[in-house]
């Protein structure tokens, strides 16, 4: 596939790049005017998510109206354990409800289902790439995601958010051989679900791991680390991006990966995971989203200062989460104006 | 002051222990029948907090029941804002809600006030130390407590707890003039609060930072620490223990303060934490609350190991957060056992 600027391609992979590439995680959605007229029309989030045409248009709309590097597909990781049978609501304010929840062997069958076609029950994500990579008309590649099994596998627990995980932490005292099962069928249907992506049309692929921070190294290790692993090794189609938000004690493992790209969190520092890594994987981060709250001026110049820590050309620019809902567009150009008047030094 | 236990004074001050002192956070209260009859027989958490003799008996039921090796003051550390002009209620199942919040510096004189007379405000805190204090009799030291200032301003800010706590970091960008001057106030009330806390009888104190982790390196260090540091360096009578959860960056900064033990939360490993603290400070903590969902003979098997790992005697045994509310109190005790029964090697 060629693209007009595949510079993210290029960056996931090592190769040599004019300027440093950024996107933001969550562009697609949240901030952008234009973006909450196409939800507006519609009955809510979900509904936006399960219309390809509606999802496909939000998900250009950053590469139209932010100049962003690449496109990444609105969907939500709560997509995977709707298909395997635990379906869910958004409650405005309050997040993700799930109505049932996984208590013990018992509930697999029914609530974490493996025998689907999921290139069918999740068709309308891959209809919404088709029609996305259409209007983006190769100007820019377009990145699939999934939630990591760790991830998903709180959520099946514990049915919403939550301060502390308990349930979700409880299962792994208490029941071992429910959490690695459950976790091996998150993880089939997330690979299948990928290469699904891949197939329609991602041209990179990022996992989620938004819950990795709870857990120590050791069980990260045995809880965690083990599926993320496996998604990495069976996904070689296209660049893949692991980000393990507050896996501080992992990273040298996350690193050893067969990935591309480590996402890196506000809270971690560059320098220190660069020391950890190495050369030999590209990193993505990780300006504070907060810092988008601050004027123009100061905007630019703590991009520029994160800029000018990096000390090699093995690096996407990102922030180190989500961008929040009430971060002013205009400071988001702000950043990545920055970001591409940059003159990189490697 | 004699006691007839003192090995966590001992601990704190790195003096020869004959076995590791064992205490929980949260222990009054929470996991408890006879801390949810008190409860009960009142309208709710707040009127526990605000009735000296109610709090005094669930402050030492733990002594009684679970046989710990200190005492903690039954309160809450957003008793502070309240006192400052910030009034709370503890919502069921949702946590702490202020009606009131802070914007701007406007807002100080009537939500942030200083000029008043702390004992007198808390007063029922203190008197709480006192009738605590009266029925252990001398059979161990009384904890007493407080919230770090970077907590408290998290929840005069946000007005309840959050996922990203962004409203309080957009302060720090947008407004760092009105967090400092925030910081400081709350500082001033804190130092005077833990004084009189002492004063009343408190034998150690222990500052409680639960978002530390939400912040960067350098924001920490500035918006933090530096005022951690001011408490650290204010109390001088008891020993001063400072819990930072998730500060892995920052471990070796609190280490550098005027205290004597550092928390350690379930996330951190003891080892790392004793390489960069060395033997100049007790490290208290840190087995996972989850762990006490386990089955008796796996929770005496994890403590063990937790205790194996120790490489001195400078250790104050707890879990690395607070204890979780439907933990069963027996698994609690065999925690403590295990903990008494071991052969300190140092």
């Amino acid at each position: 596939m060629k693209f007009e600027n595949d510079l993210i391609i290029r960056a996931a992979q090592g190769e040599v790049i004019e300027r440093y590439p950024v996107w933001l995680m969550r562009q697609a959605g949240r901030i952008l005017p234009e973006y909450r007229k196409v939800r507006a029309s519609l009955s809510g989030f979900k509904e936006l998510v399960e219309t390809p045409e509606s999802a496909a248009e939000v998900t250009v709309q950053p590469v139209d109206l932010l100049g962003v590097d690449a496109a990444i597909i609105f969907s939500d990781i709560l997509v995977v354990p709707e298909a395997m049978g635990l379906s869910y609501e958004l409650i405005e304010k309050k997040g993700p409800w799930f109505e049932n929840t996984i208590k013990s062997m018992d509930d697999l069958e029914k609530y974490a289902q493996t025998n689907f076609d999921v290139e069918d029950r999740l068709s309308y994500v891959l209809e919404a790439i088709k029609i996305a990579n259409k209007e983006i008309g190769g100007r820019v590649p377009l990145i699939g995601f999934a939630g990591a099994p760790w991830t998903i596998f709180c959520y099946m627990i514990e049915g919403q958010g939550s301060k502390t995980f308990s349930k979700a932490r409880n299962i792994l005292y208490t029941n071992p051989t429910l959490a690695h099962e459950l976790l091996t069928r998150i993880t089939d249907i997330t690979i299948q679900y990928l290469k699904a992506q891949i197939e329609a049309g991602a041209h990179l692929v990022q996992v989620f791991d938004s819950w990795a921070g709870i857990l120590g190294k050791e069980q990260y290790a045995e809880f965690g680390l083990r599926y993320l692993d496996r998604i990495a090794k069976a996904i070689n189609q296209v660049p893949v991006t692991l980000f393990a938000k507050g896996a501080y004690n992992s990273v040298a493992d996350l690193a050893a990966m067969d990935c591309q790209t480590i996402g890196v969190d506000w809270n971690m520092q560059m320098k220190d995971i660069r020391e950890v890594v190495g050369e030999s994987r590209t990193l993505q981060g990780n300006l504070d989203p907060c810092a988008l709250y601050s004027s123009h001026s100061e905007v630019e110049a703590m991009t520029n200062n994160m800029l000018d820590s990096f000390k090699s050309r093995r690096h996407i620019v990102n922030l180190g989460h989500g961008v929040y809902p009430d971060v002013d567009p205009e400071k988001v150009k702000t950043f990545i104006k920055t970001v591409k008047n940059y003159e990189i030094q490697y």
